[in-house]
């Protein structure tokens, strides 16, 4: 087994049965291991060397960016770390949705938009989405409505993201924790975003994809009332967090930082839980978050 | 009695029984009023030319713009609106701790402060404060510690206000909803600041003299790791929004719009919560925040 990290003593001890390789590894190991723990990017680069891989468990919580063709050629099982980052993500998306509502971002005096008692559509109700609901019930005293194709946590109304559509006009704040898929890709489009509330706050702390780029910045110049958040951005070759909405009085920024940047508790947690999820594979066959490969392809 | 205001149309049922002159008097009007409603600023333009006025009901929840000394020769009674407005400062408190700790408010990359499970410390247990420690603990599953002469709403731990000294050390977060008077002027200074734990956030929503102004700039430039917003400001004639603060990566601030600046759905909802106050001291012989004139003296 490979891990492109040095795991944490947690970690260490989880996975002691196995022999880990951790952070230094040779051609040779590549060649022989069996399972890889790693960032999705750092896949790509390693797949074609390992001829014997059968299982990946990512560090991230995020997979889009796997290598998914040769995944689903060479039949390996895939892992994500969904839930990991959950909470921090979560308090990231509360973070924009109250910078936007009270305006603690511009130096201006701006409408206060209330939080208490409205209504939230949260787009994904996987880890992230349960504990902004979470957020939303217990703190704000919120009606929680969740789109999603399975549901973690606690929703008032539960419907799938094919009827967004019905309900979307009742949000006074919207939060997207969808993840990047061909189901996904442009979710909240031009048409559906003219369905919104007004004084409506949408935050985004899925993928900078599931919001059509052109279509929000054409929005937000058209409607002063609609105020616009992300954490994510589009990606060319990486993520280009350089697009024309900082200059807008209804848009908040920032570059990518939900999972917790920088803070070092943050990701070991993250990374002792990837090596619980797989320990548990490994010794009683059975995990969370596998990936259906299909999702992300065609 | 004299409203300041043209009242909302709950507002005007509640004082139907009395005869209530609205936004436009005479001189005449004001020689022969008993009772006011007004913001504090107003009363101290109008009190010289009101020789009955036995009774002032306040629509906002800070009293300190009074003129304490006149009312005390008077013998004037005097309800101020607390509470009317928690809900939304709550929430901007809220929004200013979050901005802090996940850095929306700068294009910047900067280390994400965990909120989750950490230890709160809210200065004066009112109506604000009440709203803050909900959130906090029902939204965030916060340790939440009180400080006050009395208390309304959950703590985990309630002290004296005298006692904060022995539980600053114990914060992550620390937010100070303290009205202003001779106890609370310059609660937070430099000796205190410097108690504070690493990666503190201080949010202030109370009012702008309870946190030192040249402290609070000191020990900002000396510790990069703490984090201070505010809502309220400085005073010479008016409050003074340009201070040196600005330019600082710790600090975020909003100018005095916690309220619900320019929400009338928030503002009409204050009237009529100080319309019920007033109702129901004049009916009832009871009513709410009685302002103890004492504690702004001397």
């Amino acid at each position: 087994m490979i891990s492109t990290l040095v795991l944490p003593e947690e970690g260490k001890k989880l996975l002691s049965n196995f022999n880990v390789i951790e952070k230094e590894f040779t051609q040779e190991d590549l060649r022989r291991a069996e399972v890889l723990l790693a960032w999705p990017k750092e896949v790509s680069q390693l797949i074609d060397n390992m001829e014997r891989l059968k299982i990946i468990q990512t560090f991230s919580a995020g997979v889009d960016d796997l290598p998914f063709q040769k995944i689903k050629e060479k039949e390996i099982k895939v892992f994500s770390n969904a839930g990991a980052y959950s909470v921090s993500v979560a308090e990231h998306a509360w973070a924009l949705i109250l910078t936007l509502a009270k305006g603690t971002n511009i130096r201006k005096r701006r409408e206060s938009y209330p939080i208490t008692g409205k209504t939230i559509l949260i787009l994904g109700a996987g880890g992230i989405g349960s504990e902004v609901a979470k957020i939303a019930k217990n703190g704000f005293s919120m009606r929680v409505i969740g789109a999603s194709r399975s549901f973690k946590g606690n929703y008032d109304v539960k419907i799938p993201l094919n009827e967004v559509d019905k309900y979307i006009g009742d949000a006074d704040v919207i939060v997207d924790t969808l993840p990047l898929n061909k189901f996904t890709k442009d979710f909240l489009n031009y048409e559906r975003l003219t369905k919104t509330k007004q004084k409506v706050i949408i935050v985004n702390v899925g993928r900078g994809e599931t919001v059509n780029k052109n279509d929000i910045e054409k929005i937000l110049k058209e409607r002063p009332d609609l105020r616009f958040g992300t954490d994510v951005f589009w990606r060319n070759d990486k993520e280009d967090f350089d697009v024309n909405l900082w200059s807008l009085d209804n848009f908040a920024g920032t570059l990518h930082v939900g999972g917790g940047y920088a803070s070092q508790e943050i990701l070991y947690n993250a990374i002792n839980k990837a090596c619980e999820n797989l320990s548990s594979y490994l010794k009683l066959g059975k995990a969370d978050n596998e990936v259906n490969i299909n999702d992300y392809l065609g």
